[in-house]
C-alpha cells in the first residue's frame, strides 16, 4: 500500500511558515478516519476545522429545510476543505455540509489555529484566497448548470462524471446519489434514466447503472442550454 | 450636495498601507463615470480594475449562452466590486458581468496594481478574502432560493428588495428587471404579477408597479420552500 501523504506535504505552503508556525500547525493536527457514508461535518453550527483529505473522497452540498440535497464539489486527495472550519470564516453566512463518500483519512486543523495561522502568514493568506476562489467557480458553475441546462444534459454530465471517478462504464451509483448531484428529486433520475435506458445509451439494474454508448452520452452532456 | 467619498476613505486599509503602497494607489486610481444602464464590466475579455463605488449602484450577473441573465448581488456606494478585476484573480473562472443601475460613479483600481498591493499587504489580502467569502454567501443564497423556493416567493422576495431600494410602495421597475433578477423568462414573471393583482397585492401600471399589502407580500416571501 502506497504511504499517505504527511501534514507537512498536504499544508498549504508549510516550507514558508516560520518554525514557531510549524509547530503549531504539528502540534494541533489530528488524524481523523471517516468511514463511507458517515458526515463529518454539518453547517454552521459545527467548527470541526480545516481538513487536508490523505485518502478517499468527500462531497460538499447544501441542504434544504425539507432535507433536499444539492452536491457543490467534491474534494480529493491533496485537497483542503476550508468550510468545515465555517467558525472561523467570519463572513461565510451559509450552510455547507460535508459526507465522506469513501472510506476517507484527513489531517484536521483547528479552526481557531488555522485562523491565527492565515492572519500571520501572506503566502497562507494567498492561498485561502485562491482556493475561495476556485469554490466559487465551482458554485457558479453548478448554478449555471441549473439555471441554463436541461435536466437531460446535466444527469449526462453527471454520468460522464462517475465514468470518471469509476475509471469504468459500470457505474456502483445510485439514483438517489445522481438526484442529490443534480439537486433533483429520485423520480425525476429514474424517469430520465428510463427513457435514456430504452433507447439504448445506458442500460439499468439493481444499484448499477452501466454506460452502453459512451460518444452519445458525451454528445448530451454539452448539449447547448435548454 | 453631499461630497462623494474619497479613495483614501474607500480603499480598504488605506491606512495600513506603506507610504509608497499609498501613493501607487493614489497614482494609479482613475474617476469614472458609467451612465445609467451602461455596462462597465463583460465578463472574462474585460479587464477593467477593481471599482470602488462612490455613488449609485452596480448589479453583477452572469449570463448564458442564449442571453439570459441572473442577477447575483448588488453593490452600493462603498462596496468594493473585485471580480471587475478578473485578470487578477487567476482562480476565477467564470463571468461575471456588470451594469450600471443608476448613474454611478467609482475609483478604478488598475488590476495589476491592486494585484500587486494584495501580495504585499496582509491587511488587504485578508480584505479580499472576507470579501470574496461574502460575495460567496450571496451567490449561495442566490442559488438556494431558486433551487428551494418557489418563483411565486421569490418574485415576493425580489418586491421586497426593490420596495427597500426605493423607499417606497410605487416601484420604477419593469418586469423585465425582475425577470433578471430571478432568472427567469418575463411571460412568468407577468403571468405571476397579474395573478397577485387580481389578489389585490400589487397593482400594475406601465412600468410601474404599487404594491397595495405590504404584509402579504412579506409573509410570501418568507414562505417556506417549495
Amino acid at each position: 500500500m502506497k504511504a499517505l501523504p504527511t501534514l507537512e506535504e498536504l499544508f498549504p505552503h508549510f516550507a514558508k511558515l516560520t518554525p514557531e508556525q510549524q509547530a503549531a500547525v504539528c502540534d494541533a493536527a489530528e488524524e481523523r478516519h471517516f468511514p463511507k457514508g458517515s458526515k463529518p461535518h454539518r453547517g454552521e453550527s459545527d467548527c470541526s476545522g480545516v481538513f487536508l483529505v490523505r485518502r478517499g473522497r468527500l462531497r460538499a452540498f447544501i441542504l434544504s429545510e425539507t432535507g433536499r440535497e444539492v452536491t457543490l464539489y467534491r474534494l480529493y486527495p491533496w485537497d483542503m476543505c476550508l468550510f468545515s472550519a465555517y467558525c472561523v470564516m467570519n463572513s461565510i453566512r451559509f450552510d455547507i455540509h460535508v459526507e465522506a463518500e469513501a472510506d476517507t483519512d484527513v489531517f484536521v486543523v483547528p479552526a481557531d489555529v488555522f485562523d491565527r495561522l492565515q492572519k500571520a502568514s501572506l503566502p497562507l493568506s494567498h492561498y485561502v484566497n485562491k482556493l475561495m476562489a476556485e469554490r466559487f467557480s465551482d458554485v457558479v458553475w453548478v448554478m449555471e448548470q441549473i439555471l441554463f441546462k436541461s435536466l437531460d444534459s446535466r444527469l449526462a454530465a453527471a454520468l460522464q462524471e462517475h465514468r470518471e471517478l469509476a475509471g469504468s462504464d459500470v457505474l456502483d451509483v445510485t439514483h438517489d446519489v445522481l438526484a442529490r448531484d443534480l439537486g433533483t428529486a429520485r423520480e425525476v433520475v429514474t424517469r430520465t434514466l428510463k427513457y435514456r435506458a430504452a433507447e439504448g445509451m445506458v442500460s439499468l439494474s439493481r444499484g448499477k447503472i452501466t454506460v452502453l454508448d459512451g460518444e452519445k452520452l458525451g454528445k448530451l452532456a454539452e448539449r447547448p442550454e435548454k
